[in-house]
């Protein structure tokens, strides 16, 4: 790059190759619960073509724009799913627990209620329950996350303008929305909403209103059926919203639950199809916006999860081929090889683990000491053969990345508070 | 922000606002041994006034840019320094503990020997020995990190155009450069360089070149002796580079290099004070580039160590006010601790700590077994109390972060290899 390069050539070659601000219409809002900066780096090195020198760049390093810090508004430091949903959602730091309330419990606006105000359409998917702390910071209120009837009658009772809040809602918890007390998947019907409750069936969607619920809590894990579920519901939803042709826009939340889940389990295997899951749908969202430059997509994590390091114990290496052979979660393992009639056999076609006399020992001890035993057994074989280090069963307080494409990139250019990050978003649905 | 604000006006404030991308003519380097991301927020709660409701962004999150990818070329995924700064300093991956070679063990040209061809004035300052692995990347060759000696002899030996490669030098290791077999600092003198040995002599150096040596090999950490050496050595070397008015321009690397001894030793009070050297030093490049427009600062890690977490063993908190208390490095207070006379009162005045008698009973069994128990025992209580999580005693390879500030820093925003930054640079030194 030449000095020689005027001044004025590079401003308009600057202003040619930006995308200039302006509010976009859409907005694709994408959160990886639990997805920390050694999430993002190990999936890069997970699915690495090694028969190439280089390490090639992921979807997250194409569209990565800064950091976002994640405290919550209680001195602890280290965010819950609430906590950080409720400043992602509101733009308010609330305490651990808290669903779209401030401190004082009082209800927060949420930018998902905002822009149903605004008159556009807008939809919730995730692969937890519907009704779990991050979906639930966007349509309900509660002062704690464990209500979740509480939160699944806000769904419906909570009306924006007279109306009920979200077009679109595709994720698990028929146990909450289907209950003795009440039958909310009812009353969503009897609004006009198309209802589904069988994943393969996803395709008979054709407009919203309409809500899929494919679970009875969260949905399995993706290492252990339906990995491309998230995606395939991410297609869906970007179908309905995009057939939909609504002239003030759409506001969708997308969540990749379980890398959180996996994460509080500290199963790396786990963790990595998750991230599979949730990149795959990055790239459909991504995808959108390039043919739809009105739209913008950003994408963070609350917080992250586990303590995860590549790398553990002094030792200088992460094997990825160690963690992409694993077949299964560590839940599923644990039930697997407690029924098993070939230790053996099972152990190396579940792990991809040679099966030495020391595994074996470990194995069997752990088996007559309990599932919890047999759990941590398995687990510590996967991360130690991995080098994978973790440090806690819950979350820490390093700051998580942020991404961002399409119209109003430049916004989140840099170094911010997640409330900065709900406070563009909501100025935008504000227009 | 309004939809109505034009395509054209949107463009003409990004164009004002914005930073015109052109070669700048000098260029600040700035690496934090070390340095992952966890570091920086730590920092950043550390530093907090909690007499207020926000939490204060630091120096690094107004220059906050991009992140990195650190693998090394041997299929570790996790680099050593000599790898990580040769990626940095030559744009070329190699193997750990290569300096500035590649893999065939050739050297490799680096981005201080082209500023130097270029006629810019160059700068090496680390509080480190100033030939170990950070610093030695930039101005020497060798197949191994641990060859000091002979490092230390390509500082005289490997000339640029007839010329010694660095003219200003600040940082530790006199038992590298004055041995027995052979002076450096009597040729440096003969070739004439201005030396010191003493910290406080500093302002005695009145012009390039010059070199100060203030250890036998690296300096004391920060926390232990002068905790703003780096700073003090940073104000000074840009005080002599700008005052030595070449129309070249200067290239000065600046390392943060104890950041990563710091974290080695798992000891986080150690680290932060090394991060909070790092960061006044960054204030005063930051400060050098907003008066002079025509710099460059670039500021990023080789790697993280240590697998530093904030939040540990399932408790969601960071405990600052326990690391900001602790007054000496656990190197430190394990060697006063060993020869004290009353432990109760040496524990809390060098760790804040409460002298509990579950405390007591750990200290003088440790104290038995002998220092190595003695330094873990007293790591494991300050880690503990905080809630600080580690997960090896070496690295990790979790991306670092970017930073830049000034003309160029455009460039920097996203997702990139480590190489792609010393590419970048170079770009700007061969212009």
């Amino acid at each position: 790059m030449s000095r020689k390069i005027s001044a004025v050539a590079a401003a308009i070659s600057l202003l040619a190759s930006s995308q200039v601000y302006a509010a976009p219409k859409n907005i694709i809002y994408m959160i990886g619960d639990g997805m920390g900066p050694a999430y993002t780096t190990a999936y890069r090195y997970y699915k690495d073509d090694k028969t190439t020198k280089v390490v090639e760049p992921t979807v997250f390093d194409s569209i990565l724009v800064g950091m976002a810090h994640t405290y919550p508004d209680d001195n602890t430091v280290v965010t819950d799913s609430a906590a950080g949903a409720t400043a992602l959602s509101t733009a308010k730091k609330s305490y651990n627990g808290a669903i779209a309330v401030d401190t004082a419990k009082k209800p927060l606006k949420t930018m998902l209620q905002m822009a149903k105000e605004k008159g556009m359409t807008t939809a919730l998917v995730a692969t937890s329950q519907i009704n779990h702390a991050t979906p639930a910071s966007f349509a309900a209120h509660n002062e704690s996350r464990r209500n979740y009837d509480e939160i699944a009658n806000d769904y419906v009772d909570v009306k924006i303008a007279g109306k009920l809040p979200v077009d679109l809602m595709l994720g698990g918890g028929t146990q909450y929305f289907i209950r003795e007390d009440r039958n909310i998947v009812s009353e969503f019907k009897q609004a006009g909403y198309q209802y589904i409750d069988d994943l393969n069936d996803l395709n008979s969607l054709k407009s919203v209103p309409a809500i899929g619920l494919f679970a009875k809590k969260g949905m399995p894990h993706a290492i252990d059926e339906s990995p491309l579920r998230l995606t395939n519901m991410t297609n869906k939803a970007l179908d309905l919203l995009d057939q939909d042709k609504n002239k003030e826009g759409f506001f969708v939340m997308i969540e990749g639950s379980q890398i959180d889940w996996c994460g509080h389990a500290n199963d790396i295997a786990c963790a990595m199809k998750e991230m599979d899951d949730f990149a795959q749908s990055i790239e459909l969202a991504k995808a959108y916006v390039d043919k739809n430059p009105d739209t913008l997509l950003v994408i963070t994590a609350d917080h992250s999860t586990g303590g995860l390091t590549l790398g553990a114990d002094g030792d200088y290496k992460w094997e990825r081929d160690v963690v992409a052979n694993v077949k299964a979660s560590v839940k599923t393992i644990t039930q697997k090889l407690k029924d098993s009639k070939s230790l053996e056999k099972d152990w190396v076609a579940l792990t991809g683990l040679e099966y030495t006399s020391e595994v074996a020992e470990e194995l069997k001890e752990a088996k007559s000491e309990g599932d919890k035993a047999l759990f941590k057994a398995i687990n510590e074989q996967i991360n130690e053969a991995s080098y994978t280090g973790w440090t806690t069963g819950g979350h820490t307080a390093i700051d998580v990345q942020v991404f961002a494409h399409g119209k109003g990139r430049e916004d989140f250019i840099g170094s911010q508070n997640n409330t900065q990050i709900a406070e563009k978003l909501i100025s935008f649905i504000e227009r």
